[in-house]
């Protein structure tokens, strides 16, 4: 069977339970989003995934092997982070003939392109790049080696929105190119809506959506007009939040309306899937 | 005369020219979005406003009076920024009340209202805060320093969705409340755009945009359509980039249209303030 299977991963760091007996699978060539407040435990488990933290208990397969010291099916997969494992005082070129070596392979020409567009400086030592800089040459080497499984946290952070632009227009053409599976965290949910085909957010260590994106969009919906009529037409559904506007209340819900008739002061738009995050998670951030 | 005066202000940094003879007026109780590639030299301007770096040349005045070495000045102002001149051992409380003696003053009944809204524990040690809340604490501060002038150099960075939403809705609060003059230099330029109600553009050391968002947001379009029909309408138009999207294209114009008829199949929206923005400094950034 191909894909990741990740089966009752239990994670505690100082007693306190990171992961509670999270489960999901991965299928190939799709593109998900991890979404999550600070500190809900997404960094620990795409370590988790790629065998750089070892969890309490759970099991995980990739491609249906297990995957613990497991150097064959690691090869598989690469966790794009903000952690810095390059040699500093090397040139970015070396760097990418460095990652060719690790992996038996790399897409050179692709890591060329790639850096050409980003206007990344080849002869650049990693050490004198700027953060954005920095963050960029990982993210080519992540679009550029040859795994099936690419997990990028927090790919984005720190770029300006023309570098934001050109990441997530070179993903697609990359996917496009060569689908395979990609796992993205980000806080820029808005940003990343159109790229993800699935959604998984996590919420004090459990899985509290993980479906199409599609599915849990069309699920979504603000409720808005006079306080009182948004209210009336609104009870007996799942309203995840509000918010007011002078006299005017908009509710978010989310799950089915009501098959009754849509009363005339009411407005029913389509949420979109920050606002969704934001509302399914507002008490969620540990004070770490 | 109230407000900032900023003239011919020149900055260089080995013998690179950040700042090549800016100026421009900001007036009382306004909120201005400072925009500009990684590198466009935001956080120099910034610095220099609160005369923690100084000009090469160049004059600015702050209620009339010149900046350099003003004390009474100085107090009239205040810039929130990534570097941490807190002490690291203190309890946040501890921080607060270590401002309000600095500046004289402080709204300690607003800093503990917005520590509320967004969780921050007032016991907590600095130190021991994650990333996240050592923003939020800083963002706490200056909302509720006794300031004309605030000034925010990349605010929301590594917050999550909840924390911005919190924080954009926070600042819109205390601004109505007591009016003044905001500053936000941010890459997150689509969430801000309804915050900003002037926007200045800062490309290659020099402001290629100074104006109000309204008006700056009334010249922006996307013309899309098929590809001849749109070249042939956007003849002697300003067009900034272009888009294809299969046999569609979109041309990004910023300017005056034709006063002529639109022709059937062509669109034309309204671009949004990021899409502007990435298409008019698309070859901006400096690769350090």
């Amino acid at each position: 069977m191909k894909g990741i299977e990740v089966k009752q991963v239990v994670k505690q760091f100082n007693k306190e339970t990171i992961l509670d007996g999270i489960g999901f699978t991965l299928e190939p060539n799709k593109i998900y989003g991890l979404l999550g407040r600070n500190g809900a435990g997404k960094s620990t488990l795409l370590n988790i995934l790629v065998d750089r933290i070892q969890a309490d208990s759970g099991v995980i397969r990739i491609d249906g092997e297990v995957l613990r010291d497991n150097d064959q099916v690691l090869s598989k997969m690469f966790l794009m982070s903000e952690v810095n494992l390059y040699p500093q005082g090397e040139k970015v070129k070396q760097i990418f003939k460095w990652t060719e070596r690790l992996y038996g392979n790399f897409n050179m020409q692709q890591a060329r392109y790639l850096a050409h567009q980003f206007d990344l400086d080849l002869e650049a030592v990693f050490s004198k790049l700027s953060t954005g800089y920095r963050t960029i040459m990982k993210l080519i080497i992540a679009l550029s080696v040859p795994v099936e499984y690419v997990f990028l946290d927090e790919p984005v952070l720190g770029l300006d929105a023309n570098h934001r632009d050109i990441f997530y227009k070179e993903l697609i053409a990359s996917y496009n190119q060569s689908p395979r599976t990609f796992v993205i965290s980000t806080h820029l949910i808005e940003e990343a809506a159109n790229l993800i085909e699935h959604v998984m957010v996590l919420e004090e260590g459990r899985l509290i959506i993980d479906d199409d994106t599609e599915k849990v969009l069309a699920n979504a919906y603000m409720i808005s007009g006079p306080e009182q009529e948004v209210d009336e037409y609104s009870e007996g559904l799942n309203i995840i939040g509000s918010d007011h506007l002078a006299r005017i209340k908009a509710n978010y819900v989310y799950g089915e309306l009501h098959e009754r008739p849509i009363p005339d002061l009411i407005n029913i738009d389509k949420m979109d899937l920050q606002t969704l995050f934001i509302n399914l998670t507002k008490a969620g951030e540990r004070n770490e």
